[in-house]
């Protein structure tokens, strides 16, 4: 049983189906993607708690697999009390969208680096802590997703207003956020380790290759895979602050990557290594079920620097947020692995074995967006979008459209990221203007 | 629509699913495997003209996918003549799956080479074929799959029980049968050309590369891609005759291929022109539908005898017969190339163009049979199936096994087609091992 239908939970249902399981698709609205392909489906306001368990105790699904934020956890660790399998765990699921319950693991238990913070539940305490951090810097919500009740504080007079923003756009109920330090960093990747039971038995986790991505305010916009590859300069956008002008707001540039610095095979080597390490640290932290393991892919955010070797400045890994679940960013694994993150996902799930994830080929993946709302929006020009070699396009399926609302993903292969890129953005960009509203 | 809703048509229904396509499947019995993922399902028998045409004027699909011979192919030619359109086309559905109709195209229209044949409509005619052609031959019915009312034929005494068989066996009512000679050959071959229109709107095909595969009895059973690889004596079966022997039956050696023969790059690149040709010519014989333009994956099957560079034979390609759709064999694709043959049936069904199709790797498959009749078999020891690198599995979720029904197909990549092929029978007999009956 899927808890969210949208595009990754069909893609999870598609790879159950694949192996010949029963799948039931749950989503707060009708015909959601997911629902689309599973045997069942229904149809429920997931955050009520009282709805979900009637749900799951008439269903009595094998496996419980959340695949959005907005979903009321205490019902899932309710549910696991009674001896229901939630992947990878209630308490992980619990953790992994509160934000101090997943900075205190991360860098206590996992000791894992992050941005500094501190946590702060009055807007005294809030003005205390941006003080200590200094300026700029992150106000957000202890519990949000998407960007909300997330603001950059320039200066002590915007406290209150970030703070008053946080509490008010907070998931639930709640006035506690933290107060993050700004990192600077070249690039952000999202690392997707797998938990699985290996072919003896035993937990063990394997790797797909790093993800680059690019945001559009605080959505995956682009990604490609794997990161970096030798001798090329992908641009990513960095967050680097020209701290010294004045207002630093007008400097806070979200500019390109590490343009001139070069990217060598042993340097790309050496960061893999780190951000697998950080991966591993952190999964290896969650908290196992009360039965069964810990399974399936996570999405794990991190900030990167790169270092120089001119200078002997050592490159960062910096921890940020992760997903106890395949990731918006990992949609690019469709076109380049042998198995796709969903694909993997079901593995994971079914406690089958991962020997080996395979990366066939470089890509890209860049996100389909609408401009407005309509009913059953059509598409049109998909013949063009297609015309060039190693472009795919998956469209979701959703029956109502939205402003931004994700309705596809265009997927590019090619020998660079570059090229991939292009293509996926093209292709994209294509997608979008052939779409039919009303 | 797809009318047959079997492993094929599962993974149609799967690429429709992802390009936003609504999807109906039908089939003869509930919860078939595309009925699992489709949006609506119905379960007529196919054969029944008027339940057919009620059932599409009903739905006004966009798109009939035909998916098995097991069709009223008269109603499609009636449908398409009301307006509908009939993948590749009414008229070519029927020409498949008649084999006076189809040998008529091959020979004559198309100029391919085949075995040598005659038709006959009593058993003296048939007698009289039979002594034309020479012994051992083959008798078959006009019309029928999966080797039903087709026997070898020894001697003379032996061809009214085979006119019997096979005028009993018939698909319909019918006591036409086609006698055919035996053809020597080195391998079986199935190459999947792609009818579509390419970017410009031309009607164009595109090739994947030959997929060689063996049989048990008349059954798709092994299938690896490419066909031959440099270097690599692959086992076929081939078919060849110690007509010097008497009695000649039990020297009819389904053997192992060209042991001994070299397969040389140049030598593959010539077959594989020829198969490319040999396959083009029969695709562009078919006619085109009454409305819309002919399009879609053939499965062409043929017969390859290698030549040789010594003696200075010539190889030869001669043409088998050919499914109007994706075929069994090509299961293989699912894990070799960037779509598969799925993926590329969806993608010319709506008019997308293919600038190419890409393999990705070297690739097997191997099916996965039930040994005995049950309800909804279940699936046990996966685990160990999978525990190796580049296993994969598909489980069908047929809800009701019988003797030899294919539940699942094994699939595997490795560096060589032997390693892959070793692989994926290990898999197979494995996953068939863990099936529990009832």
């Amino acid at each position: 049983m899927v808890l969210g239908s949208g595009e990754l939970g069909k893609e999870i249902v598609v790879e159950a189906q694949r192996l010949g399981v029963e799948t039931v698709a749950v989503d707060r609205y009708q015909n959601a993607p997911a629902q689309q392909v599973a045997h069942r489906d229904y149809t429920v306001n997931m955050l009520d708690g009282d709805a979900l368990k009637s749900l799951v105790r008439r269903e009595k699904p094998d496996v419980i697999v959340p695949e959005v934020e907005a979903i009321n956890t205490d019902a899932l660790v309710e549910l696991e009390e009674e001896g229901f399998d939630v992947i990878p765990s209630a308490r992980a699921t619990k953790i992994a969208m509160d934000r101090r319950l997943l900075r205190e693991m991360a860098s206590k238990e996992a000791k894992v680096k992050t941005s500094g913070f501190a946590f702060a539940s009055s807007v005294d305490d809030v003005r205390k802590a941006c003080d200590d951090i200094g300026y700029p810097c992150l106000v957000k919500a202890r519990m949000s997703s998407g960007g909300l009740g997330s603001s950059v504080v320039f200066r002590k007079t915007e406290v209150s207003g970030a703070y008053e923003r946080s509490v008010k756009e907070a998931r639930g109920r709640g006035d506690e956020v933290i107060v993050e330090s700004l990192v600077e960093y070249d690039l952000e990747v999202t690392e997707l380790p797998v938990a699985h039971l290996d072919a003896s038995g035993k937990q063990s986790l394997v790797f797909c290759r790093p993800i680059g991505h690019v945001r559009s305010g605080s959505h995956y916009h682009v990604s490609w895979q794997p990161f970096l590859i030798p001798g090329e300069q992908v641009q990513g956008y960095g967050s680097f602050l020209h701290k010294k002008e004045d207002p630093p707001r007008k400097r806070l540039l979200w500019s390109s990557g590490w343009n001139g610095k070069s990217v060598k095979p042993d340097l790309i080597e050496e960061v893999e290594k780190e951000i697998y390490d950080v991966a591993s640290k952190i999964v290896k932290t969650f908290p196992q079920p009360k039965n069964g393991f810990k399974r399936g892919v996570f999405g794990c955010e991190l900030f990167i620097r790169l270092g120089d070797p001119k200078t002997g400045v050592k490159h960062q890994v910096y921890f940020n947020e992760i997903s106890p679940r395949p990731h918006d960013t990992g949609m690019v694994t469709l076109a380049t692995q042998d198995m796709s993150e969903m694909a993997l996902h079901v593995r994971a799930i079914l406690g089958l074995p991962i020997p080996e994830v395979r990366q066939l080929t470089y890509g890209a993946s860049h996100v389909v967006l609408a401009s407005k709302a309509s009913w059953v929006p059509r598409y049109s020009g998909v013949n063009r979008v297609l015309s060039q070699k190693g472009v795919y396009l998956r469209l979701f399926g959703k029956p109502v459209s939205y402003r931004e609302r994700r309705m596809g993903v265009a997927l590019a292969t090619d020998a660079s990221i570059l090229a991939a890129r292009r293509k996926a953005l093209e292709a994209a960009h294509q997608a979008e203007a052939g779409i039919i509203y009303g």
